[in-house]
C-alpha cells in the first residue's frame, strides 16, 4: 500500500519544450522527495514582437508521501 | 526560465460568484506569494428551503516559485 | 441513505447570468421540492441587432427525492 | 437553410466577467455583421500584485453569412 | 462564506478500490484538518506476472480552510 | 423501434459505493418501470471529523417508453 | 425571460440515424408540449449475427416551461 | 511542409445533416481555396410546433494557406 | 459472465456516413464474430477541388470473445 | 526503452464490478502476455424486470510488447 | 481593456513538431499583427511506406486586436 | 472506399519524446503494414531518484485494412 500525491508545476524555458520539463522537474525535485511520474497537460507558447519567447509547459507531478 | 505552481481553491460567497471569486483570491494571496492568474473550474449555487444559499466558485490559481 | 434526482434546466434574463439563474432557480423550486443545488453547465449570450438579448445559463438542479 | 460563422474572442476587462463580455462583444459587431450567439468557454482573472487586475472572458461567437 | 483546498492524492490497496480510497482518506485527514469530500477522478489496476498487484484510486480531496 | 428516457439519480450509502448504486435503483424502479442500465457518471465519498459519512454515485438510468 | 427543461431521450430505427430522430422527436412532442431543439449526443449501431439491427440516438431534447 | 487554417462553420438544411454539411461546404469553397476536410462537431436539430424545422451542423474546417 | 473486445474502425465511402458505417462493418464481420454494436466516435469529410471526396467515419466496435 | 500495446476489453458479472475487473482480466491474460496495467473507462449497470442483472465495466489493458 | 481573436492553424514539418510549431507561427506572424501565444491542441504524425513523413501541430493562436 | 484499424501503442524512451514516438512507430511498422498515421494522445515522463528515467507516449496509430 502507498500513498501519493499529485500538484500541478507550469515551467517555461527559452530552448524547448522538454527543457522546459526538465527544469520544472529539477525544481521539483528539489522540494519535494519520491518524485515518480509527470503527466504532460498543457503546452504552450508565448511570443513576443512576432518571435517566440518561451515554450510553457503544464505538468501534474506525482509524488510518494508513503510507501 | 520561470516555475510556478497551480493549486485549487473552492470558496463560496452569498452574494455573487464574482464576491466568491474576490473572497478566495484575498484568501489565497494572504498565504501564497506571486499569485498571477485563477482559471475558473465550476461554478455551482448551493440552495437550502427554496433560497440560494451561496454561490460556490472552484478556481485552478497559479502562482510563481522561482523567476 | 438518501436519493436525489438531477434535471437540466435552462432559463434566460435580460440582466445578467445570476438574474437567470435566480430566475430559473425560482422556477424550479415552485414545483420541485427538496433543491439542494445546482451546478453551472454552460452560459450563452443571444444578440439582436448588435445588441445582448439575452444571457442563457444552463444548470444541473440536483433535488432530494427521500432522506 | 443558412450558413454562419463562429469565431473566438478573448477580452478583458478591470470590471467584471460580464463587462468584459459586453466589450468583446461590442468590438465584434463593429467589424461583423449577422452576430447571433456567444458561448462561454473560458473564464480567467488576472492578477498582479495580490490584486485583480482583469477578468478575461474567451467566447464562442456566431455569426450568419447568408440566409 | 468559507474557502476550501483541493488537492489530488492517488493511493493503492492489493484488497480493493474502496480499500485504496479509505487509506488515502486516513493518510490525508492525518495531516489535513477539514476533509469534507472526495471526487473519485481515476481508477486503476496494476498486474505483475498475470495477477492483480494493486488497485489505485486518484482522489480530489476537499478540506476547508476558513469557515 | 424504440424510445427510452435517460435521467440522473444520485443516491448515498454509508456501506459501499455499489450499495448507494443498489438502492438509488431500488428507489429508481419503484417509480419507473423498464429501466434497462444505469451508466456511472460520478463517485464521490463525502467525510466528517475525519471519518467517511457516505458513498455517493451519481449514474444516467435508462428507462423504456415504448417498445 | 424564460425558463426550459432538457431532458434526454434515446431512440432506435431499422432504417438510419434520422429515422431514429425523427422518431424520438415524434414521441417527445406528443407528451411535451414546447420543444424547440435536439442535440444529437451519441449515435450507435446494433448488430446481432453479423447484421445491422438498428441505428440509435440518444439526444438532449429542449422544451420550454415558461415563456 | 504546409500551413493551414481551421474555421468552424454552421450550417442549416430543412432535409438532412448530410444536405447541412454540403450545403455549408459549397459556401466555404466559394470563398476559401484549398479547403481538404471537415470535421463534424456538433449536430442539432430545431423544431417549431411539434415538427423538425431544420438540421444544424457544426464543422471544423482546415484549408490550406501555403504548400 | 462475458468478456468482450472494443476495438476502433475507420472507414470511408464516396455516399454517406451510413454507407461508410455499413462497409467497415461488413468488412469488421468478415474477420470478427460475435460483433454486437458499434459506438460512433468521430465524422470527417474529406473534401478535393471543392468537392466532397468521401464521407470518413471512425467507430468503436465491440465484439464478444466468451460468453 | 519498451514498447507496449492497449487495448479495451468490456466485462460483465452478476456480483460486482470488481468481480468483473477479475475476470475480464483473467481473460486477458490467458491470450496476452506482459499484462501491467487496467485504466477503468467506464462502469455500467444492467437490469431486468427491476433488478440488476449484471455489473459491467470497460477498461484499457496495457501489454507490453517488447523490452 | 483589449479585445484578442483565437484562430486555429495547423502546420507540417519533416523535421520535429518543435519546427512544425515554428513554421506555423512564422507564417502566422506574417499576417497577423499582435499574436501573443499559443496553445497546443493536438499533435499528430503522419507516415508513408512505413517512414515518417512529416510531424503535424494544430494550435490555437491568439492575437490581440485593440489594446 | 477503404477500411483501416486504429490501435493504441505506448512506447518510452530515455532520449526524448520523439525519440519515443520514432521508436513506438519502428516497432509498429514491423508488423502492421499500411501503417498512415499516429495521433499523440498522451505524453509523461518517469522519474528515479530525482532525475528522468524515460519519456513515454502513447499514440493511437491508423493502418488501412483494404483500399
Amino acid at each position: 500500500m502507498s500513498v501519493a500525491r499529485v500538484t500541478e508545476i507550469s515551467s517555461t524555458s527559452e530552448q524547448s519544450f522538454e527543457d522546459a520539463i526538465r527544469r520544472g522537474l529539477e525544481r521539483a525535485t528539489k522540494t519535494l522527495r519520491g518524485v515518480t511520474s509527470a503527466w504532460i497537460k498543457e503546452q504552450r507558447v508565448a511570443l513576443q514582437d512576432g518571435k517566440i519567447k518561451h515554450y510553457q509547459v503544464n505538468m501534474q507531478v506525482t509524488f510518494v508521501l508513503d510507501e
